[in-house]
């Protein structure tokens, strides 16, 4: 079967969301990696606990309530401009150095994001990082007011590109989103950004019990949902061969 | 309005989930509170992961995989007697100090758990820590096949106890839970077991960046999401006041 679209997540797919971390360390010196690591936490457990509560609240409001519980828990004093501030970023992430690239080799398919970001902070992030050149469409789950991996999400690249999930590949370098995406029935591409090996050499170290181990042991591996993504990548770079050989 | 019931959750609110560290600091000493938290949280994120996809797999399951991912991503080789003896201790957890003298003091209305668990693993705790004797009832999400903090989970109590929402008191010391309870209805009695004023003073400590801190912050402290608990309170043992003066 032909790959007519490669559909890809956003945070932490095509966007480093680490790369907040230098302004939360300006803002809070000596707190930015700890105030990254539970911001996110936070962030994704209030995408999942709001859908099941069938109480939804879009990806920007999430992010706002996610940061001041964090910067609550950690008693971090600060004014709104700093909150401002450190909210701004998330409309500026980096992109990962392997995504203009891979995007420009792939561009006889469709191209798309699928992403839990809210309509408003998507359009922004593209945008401001040029991918609204290379993009047919950016296609965020506030229309059915449902967070990935719920199966009402990814039926949304059908209706907005009008490719079956069978020709469809989705990227994304989060365990539980490319798991997601694999019980919907797309054909999954998984980034593994840190690979076991590496995770036994962090493990292994004195620092194994510091909070970088302990976010990257919880957030970086293959998760244990029954499910296996098609393939194992280590780099955006490598889709464009991938795709030519599903197609052989 | 009278409170006619009191429902309890089970791990974490009347068990001490915390009470599996010494097993697992027996089988990988130096790792025993990494484990245990890392389970934790993994856990929690597999019941809210599946219930999304719409993949029930029962607590005992998810209590395996969880664990299994655990000393996967940490690389501790195992053999099976180890994992199954870690594994039995989630039917044997310590009671709370304050459980039983809370629970007695309670007697004259209806007493339940609404829990997560499997029937099995919950039948199971309940007996060998005689709560069996107490409660009126035990009930598991399993019928449902949906976790908490969905709705579906907590229409549970009206079916098995024939008690109104309106005439429940909910009892939970995890946020998500004390919220997913508020959103359906219930009245709910939150446990705040570390108080913000303790949360500072660790991350005051410069073992800030402990992952007992990290965890602490992130299970302990109440969400920001929308929602409050009727009551806030520090150990069970207030419980058979605050019943009473709810009536009043």
């Amino acid at each position: 079967m032909s790959i007519k679209a490669v559909v890809f997540d956003a945070y932490g797919t095509l966007y480093d969301i680490q790369s907040v971390a230098a302004i939360t360390e300006e803002a809070f010196p000596g707190y930015g990696e700890i105030v990254t690591q539970i911001w996110r936490i936070k962030q994704l457990e209030y995408t999942w606990l709001r859908s099941l509560m069938r109480r939804y609240a879009d990806f920007s409001d999430i992010t706002r309530d996610s940061l001041a519980y964090t910067l609550r828990v950690l008693a971090l004093k600060h004014d709104g401009g700093v909150f401002e501030r450190i909210m701004e970023k998330y409309l500026h992430l980096d992109l990962y150095p392997d995504a203009t690239a891979a995007l420009a080799a792939l561009r006889d398919r469709k191209l798309a994001i699928l992403s839990n970001g809210s309509t408003g902070m998507l359009n922004a992030l593209v945008r401001n990082s040029g991918l609204d050149r290379v993009l047919d469409a950016v296609i965020s789950v506030d229309s059915k007011r449902i967070f990935k991996p719920s199966p009402d999400a990814y039926t949304l690249i059908e209706s907005a590109l009008g490719t079956p999930p069978a020709e469809v590949l989705f990227v994304s370098s989060n365990p539980w989103d490319a798991c997601g995406a694999k019980a919907f029935g797309l054909n999954v591409a998984w980034i593994e950004r840190v690979t076991p090996e590496a995770m036994v050499l962090v493990c292994a170290k004195s620092e194994m019990v510091a909070p970088l181990t302990m976010f990257k042991a919880i957030r970086t591996q293959m998760d244990e949902l029954g499910l296996e993504p098609d393939y194992r990548i280590h780099t955006l770079s490598e889709l464009p061969v991938l795709v030519a050989a599903h197609e052989r």
